[in-house]
């Protein structure tokens, strides 16, 4: 995301696309009143505090809209700003400034609406060993996207998607036959560099999990009383994941139990968008 | 997108690249303790009340990853439905409904987000005759499928993109050399079917955009004073659209100004995900 | 078409297509007597009257096998050549040239084929109020090109496809019980900026769909006498459009009852093309 | 395009996108009055006499939108058929029927329009040896149905694009550095299944290429005089073909003269469409 | 690739873009002789010993082809088979077994062709607990069936590409500062569920990795003296493998120091085909 | 292949799929570590004699990730190398080197792998008539890489695929009902400037071929003797090629025999990589 290589090979059929969804002949208001290319120029600005992410990909629409735009920021991806603060300029055909805006804005609100939600999450989690990590629960077509977002608020990233990571759920244990077959099927299976986790409801099968060998152990429903037992009888052989909805509340707990990471979907389901608007366009 | 021609001529592309954006080379897992098929059955429950909306689109991720698979609902696209209910059943190779679980999910959640939150806003307008519209503000291929989903939920849909709406903002009309000449160039210039909106700032631009055929015009950031005078001045020789955030305070006054429309980009942009998931999945 | 930006999202994909069509492996040809890049220059010549369109067209389709090529024009679209005239010169790579200069050529001379058939017939409208339409009855993957050819030409465009223009049949009124029920359901269903038109074949018909709002109104099959009556009774309430194969008979009769807009398939299915060839191809 | 596997590999695409093309987002006519399927049927009919190309397209127009449409026809392609014949029916979904008719119908008619204007040419043709060719001249992104529609007519096939042909033009000779040399690097670069043919304009040429074993001499820009000295000298050798403007007085003199090919551009860039259309849908 | 869901998601499109480089416009053989369906039957046989790999894929090629044709197995991937014997039946329109019989087999006779080898090479690793694993030197385009068929021949899959294992090489240290950071920022970056893997090429990086918490050392260049102290040093601590060209010789040395395994790029890249045919291809 | 025109055209398609199958969303090692650009520099140095092909689609891997890329070479396609022979030096962003260097490597370590084989055989041949064949035998969608390998290596391209092509083979005699018949649809069917091909298992079968003037002839499954017959008898009227496994003692007997070509799978189905490596990668 935050080199070209990803954007050429990952990103730019992506933005293309959104593109194209939002022009599918042509921009006809635009090329209505300007047959001709006019130069002008617009400032990048935020209407409320937030942490900025997607910088990239913002400029990126206009690149390949047209490539004589020119978008220069005062920001950079992480960065804290805050309301009425100029993120940057873009200068160029006002043709291609008005084509391009709203899918540009629309990629980055949401992706500063994700980051400053993670980091407000992550803050809660900072002076513990807990990690806070984002999971499957994307938009489509957004994933690589919302993923980078998560890292630039300062959370983690779970697995990238099913084909590079192991998750043993309770029907992956069922079709196997149980909790050490199914974690020895998993080592057979996968390339060897994949580290296996799996889902355990139980002590008993924290304990089978453990001894198969799994690299990775999420507590799923588990109460309290179990998640310590579970814990203390994992004793570092094997990473801890907790998943569920984090409040106030209960993380304090998952901290106290020293869990080494925390999933939360509502990091890219729920955040709502970051407001940044492209403010005084004119003619330079 | 409730019928097979839209799935299969613009949503299904959308799906197929959002389950390869999940299984990149194979879903490792799955394949690592399920050699062959075998036959399972799940049930898709509602974890908070809502309105549903994508149900079609939940069904079609897995057509498209296993013919054979049936998927049965108990409700239908704009049902209310209440926390616990059970939505519908699927049932066929295990294998499909683990890979396919979360790309299915990921749409009908957020789709039935939208429409959860569109009904909410729409209620306030129920007994006015002034309606809620969406914007462009949609997540970046995600339109066919937000749009649909504000729809679903009682909203009213916009120009679907820039192709095949002409709404005139202020750089169109500044390079047409004024209100008059920009509706008059759109109205040369784009297809005879569509209507023109212009944006107007003022009673004096509304005056102009009016007597030079405008269909449409949105009142910008105008002081209520002078919206009732754009409204008096206009008396229904063009529709009336007012944008802006919409609050349980703000939306009285628009309500009692009598405009036609009111639009929302939080609609698509700010939605949270309403919670639904897959359980009880198992042989049969 | 006229800019770039129409032309990287909607037409780069289908230019890079046909050169594709015509070159799926190699240029044999070329490649067999030309291991190596040599510079030459040709021109670009009328071989008979016509309007031009297309000549970004024409530029693009170089420009998308080697950057390096330069196509510089005497005219411009929409101007009127004769027999002889020099269009323009393009210098560059003559393997380059070689192997686009049929793709290229095929664009051109159908798109000024449209131009110059549809100015014909816009001629005979001049003095009325009567405008020119184009229809969906283009060449499959060439509408972009196609629509574009026939504004050029001097004709307007009616909606660009099945998903920005509403228009009710027979079929569809049947559908829906009635002129006023297509309507009403269509108004409910359509966004809201497009204008709602309907096809009508009598009197009773047009009386209905005025009332219900339609905002054009298409007389099908009507005699001279019905027509009129319609007209009257239509009065400047709803646009009207007249759809049928225009002569110099039957279009003196269309201006003289006064209709808004003559429809035309044969603009973009059985026009002509305009010769037009590249000669003189010669090392520089 | 007759089969099945054409069809898949090579045709599909690009009616499907073409289908895309007519319907970006959905049908919006019929989605507002059609909310469920409806079972209709409805007839094809010529409006012209003529001979039919493209059945098997129009068909699959419908195949793919929805594979439950019924297609039967009462004629084959090359089937001479006229005014008000009934061609075939189709029954199915309307929603689907109404979505589908016109991308159907572009392709018939184009398709057919191409057969019937081929045929008369051919007919011209019919007692000589001469063979009538198509070019490259077809419409971009349409070829592979145009050239069948011209095979159907009664045509013949020249080379189907720059890479399974060989054709050394001016330039090519020039750039090899000679008639000779252009015929021998042409057979020692292109794959040995290929025939060579070059463009002689004199009988000096043509002396040449038939000695460096040329298999095909196009004749260009030569007098009746020169032409008959060269089919002379060639006596066999290798087959000849001319190019240019077929028209009822010079055709004889090109039969006369006793070429095995004469080619015409006319036949795909200018043929005018058979009318063709779809009526009487209604619900069954 | 042993189920449908990989096949439709991931190689598909390939296997399709294969059949479409085999044939771009038509099978003009087959169609120039056959124009109507005809069925037949055929035999898929061994001209060598071997192991099968691919069988799905074989199959695949005629299902997306023509969707009636029938293949029947006698043998399973992995199954060693002998010269002669009949792999299998396949039956359906001869013109769809000519058309894709190319492609088809070159599918199953390069992925037989890597199993075999395979094989060959990890039985000599039978005895012990070295495991071998395959790379990434695959045929571009081809990587996820040859993969599969490293396994099925049984050897073991290193990282399927670049994102979704991480392996830091002398410049990701070099860029890093040294191993201890280079394995830090990896850990940080990666995803949680990744191994870290990295290349040493002396017992005191060997230390520095395992000591900052590398989970697979690579040993490069080393002597074997080295290894054996680093392999005596690293304790169980992390996985080893060693990389380099396995021959008789070399191998009973690896397998004496205890690696746990040795990856080849032979596998992939330099293992001949296995000869299969299709045969006696007839009516019936 | 050895130009721009067709690299943009067909290969560059195929290899930035190469490059997004190793890199499906990020180059995780490489942006753990690198997180900014920084200039490096590289040699590409051959570790085995060879004959080098596929520097321009080597080049062309870099040039698609990363426009800024240098990649300067000291030898051309066609070269003979040996071993420590320095080809080039590549000089650019050090993360971009890293991404691409894999997939650079895999093709062009392939197509000199072929290229070089294929020399060793066609030297066989030198002083012969006779001339080297490639196949359709080729890896899928490498195609244009390897047939490009075979010519620079000293073969010759038999047909590039299905559709320019046309070989008649028994089935094909079967279903047109014998060998003047097949011949003579052939002619009829395909254009007009292919030639046709047909393969014959007897000398009677190798005499009709030649009467309905088949251009080429494969001799299938004959005796010496045989062999010998149908050469004399053919004497000249068409060219001759055989098919094979080719050895060094086979080859004798086919090249006093005097056929014209020896077609061979083997040259791209089973020639091993030459290894080529990018070594030295320094910051500079």
């Amino acid at each position: 995301m935050n080199n070209n290589i990803t954007m050429t090979l990952n990103a730019d059929k992506l933005i293309l696309m959104a593109l194209q969804e939002d022009i599918s002949s042509e921009d006809v208001s635009t090329n209505a009143v300007m047959p001709k290319a006019q130069k002008g120029e617009a400032q990048l600005i935020c209407k409320q505090d937030g942490i900025l992410a997607g910088l990239f990909v913002f400029r990126r629409v206009f690149e390949l809209l047209d490539q004589d735009i020119q978008v220069e920021f005062q920001f950079s991806d992480g960065d804290k700003v805050k309301n009425k603060d100029v993120i940057g300029t873009i200068t160029g055909d006002i043709r291609a400034i008005l084509s391009g805006e709203r899918t540009a804005l629309n990629y980055l609100q949401r992706m500063s609406g994700i980051a400053t939600y993670t980091s407000s999450i992550a803050a809660l989690l900072e002076k513990s060993k807990t990690k806070l990590l984002d999971t499957r629960k994307t938009t489509p077509n957004n994933r690589i996207f919302e993923k980078y977002a998560v890292k630039t608020g300062g959370g983690f990233n779970h697995r990238y998607n099913l084909s590079d990571g192991v998750l043993l759920k309770d029907n992956h244990i069922g079709a196997a036959g149980g909790v050490r077959a199914a974690v020895e099927m998993a080592k057979e299976y996968a390339p060897f560099v994949r580290k296996i986790e799996i889902e355990c409801e139980s002590v008993a099968m924290v304990r089978e999990a453990v001894e198969a060998g799994a690299d990775i152990v999420m507590l799923d429903n588990m109460s309290l009383e179990e998640m310590k037992e579970a814990i203390a009888w994992i004793d570092g052989r094997a990473e801890i994941e907790c998943s569920g909805n984090v409040t106030r509340e209960n993380i304090e707990q998952y901290i106290s139990l020293g869990v080494d990471y925390i999933s939360s979907g509502a990091l890219t389901h729920s955040a709502p968008i970051m407001d940044i608007s492209l403010k005084n366009l004119h003619v330079v």
